[in-house]
């Protein structure tokens, strides 16, 4: 059996169809590929959509909608409101940090069954946290009660973010060449992704560990980009390492990542061992420690890793030649 | 029984709360309250937040965030999925619309138990061809599989769009003054509101009729504009024309609509009966014919209406006295 397959088998167990997600994805493209407006620009690496600002010929507007997906479930579980307004958040500027936008506001989404106004405000507050935190609007929102739809006790939660970039300030994924190092920023825990495996593999007494926030990366990436030249940056959400960071890669060049350089969480190292997942299924599922990675030249990398406390150089890029994949990771001995 | 409380009675037996959605409304005030980006601007009416447009003094960025409601409970159980996304696309454009905004981008959030690719292609396709209708980019989304939230053939939808504004184009509701005329615009059916009212009214067997579309008014008030000058204007969603015509008027002024001077949809007209709801309960549950509300000065009335067809004069703008309602609606006879 292929680590492929394995992999969806997986998720499979989990209730999470990767196929289906490519399935739907491929089908968007035929959607889209009808009209396209004339001021939008070509995105990078799917992370935000890039449109043209209004009466500008050189900046650029970047949004990015995303949910929080199942860690809801765990946060309604055990009725504790206030971090997942803030993982949103901080997702979304993530996401559109990696096409170096920074943001102006954010919308929130919040479907219910039975709204609570006490627990719509913690999760709303959540979001205003990390709006502030981010320098970011909370401009308006949505909170939509709808019996029938969702379980007592459940919710649903999205958000849109809107960011600005000048356009000579896009990353240059074409620049990237062979000796260039990979910066990994560290993840806390799990972030949003990987929960729906989570939840059936963590017993229940210990989800409270699940909850630990996803961080913005905002004020790391500035630090470093003061001091190094960065040429492309990818968010490890859904998908890892090997779904991300090969989006913002020019052909031609590969992403080799060396584990032993950075360490795992307790909780995805345990995730790991009790799913019993492949090396390609880890880190296909989990980021495995990386929140947020920037590719530097090799001059640059020291500078870059003294510029944020506990960032590491996690690899480096190699000529890919063809048939290679776009990321490798080398696990640690033992793994 | 006050008509209030019957209302409250009415909703509560459909299963929505409208005191704890008012209650939830006044704690995100409070949250809201400690930190304000210095770039927001005012909403008016709050169907549409406003923020500077970067680099710019003279324009503005509208963004709105919205669901499509248990409107796609009946898709779901019809497994109809082709027009949900052209209503959540119409809602939005006619809520920035409300702020004169034209769109300018689009983003989806599509959330499912089970993803089946072939029916979250159709919900997309819908949204994308609302948004060429509309001349808006469907500039990105996120498609959420989360087993255990949504049950099967369940799915959520909610979307967030961005326009642009001239400042000096923005409504000016100080202006509106007592002899002002309302223009009406027709509205289809129930749009995306009163849904949950709707699926424990109308039988199984005619909820079809339930699906007509939520129209885009943006081309009607284009037009009506260009020979009439607009004051302010309403997009009638939920709460109806007593909560939302009252929310872009001055104090010192009220709304009168006299209900003989356009046509409530069959469909409506029904639900009104089997619900038995008051005169006051069918005025804030559904919109009774309008879809979108204009004040014009009396002289451009004539005008304005044979812009448009199917626009009517349904009522005009009278002094508010103390303790008087904002939106008063005269029933026909025999209502």
């Amino acid at each position: 059996m292929s680590d492929e397959s394995r992999t969806q088998d997986a998720y499979a167990r989990a209730g999470v169809d990767i196929a289906a997600g490519n399935d739907a994805v491929a089908r968007y493209k035929e959607v889209l590929a009808g009209w396209r407006h004339p001021d939008q620009m070509d995105a990078i690496g799917g992370f935000g959509g890039v449109f043209r600002l209004p009466g500008s010929s050189d900046r650029a507007l970047v949004a990015s909608t995303d949910g929080v997906g199942t860690k809801i479930l765990i946060a309604a579980e055990l009725q504790r409101y206030g971090t997942v307004g803030a993982d949103l958040v901080n997702h979304c500027v993530n996401d559109i940090l990696v096409v170096n936008a920074s943001p102006l506001f954010f919308l929130d989404y919040f479907a219910v069954g039975k709204l609570d106004p006490a627990v719509a405000a913690e999760v709303v507050a959540g979001c205003a946290r990390a709006c502030r935190e981010n320098g970011c609007a909370l401009l308006g929102g949505e909170t939509a009660e709808m019996p029938g739809l969702y379980a007592p006790g459940h919710f649903d939660l999205a958000g849109t973010i809107v960011g600005v970039v000048d356009n000579d300030q896009l990353p240059q994924p074409e620049t990237v060449e062979a000796g260039d190092a990979i910066i990994g920023l560290p993840a806390i825990g799990l972030h949003t992704n990987g929960y729906s495996l989570a939840r059936t593999t963590i017993p229940r007494e210990r989800w409270a560990e699940l909850l630990a926030g996803h961080p913005s990366y905002y004020t790391a990436v500035r630090a470093i980009q003061r001091v190094a030249r960065v040429k492309t940056m990818a968010h490890i959400t859904g998908g890892g390492l090997l779904e991300n960071v090969n989006r913002t890669l020019p052909p031609g060049v590969k992403a080799v990542f060396e584990q032993a350089r950075w360490s795992v969480p307790a909780i995805e190292r345990e995730i790991v061992e009790r799913a019993g997942l492949s090396v390609f299924e880890r880190y296909r599922t989990l980021n495995m420690g990386l929140g947020y990675t920037l590719v530097v030249p090799t001059t640059d990398a020291q500078k870059a890793i003294e510029a944020v406390e506990g960032a590491v150089v996690a690899g480096w890029i190699e000529a890919r030649h063809e048939g290679e994949p776009a990321v490798v990771v080398h696990p640690e001995r033992g793994a």
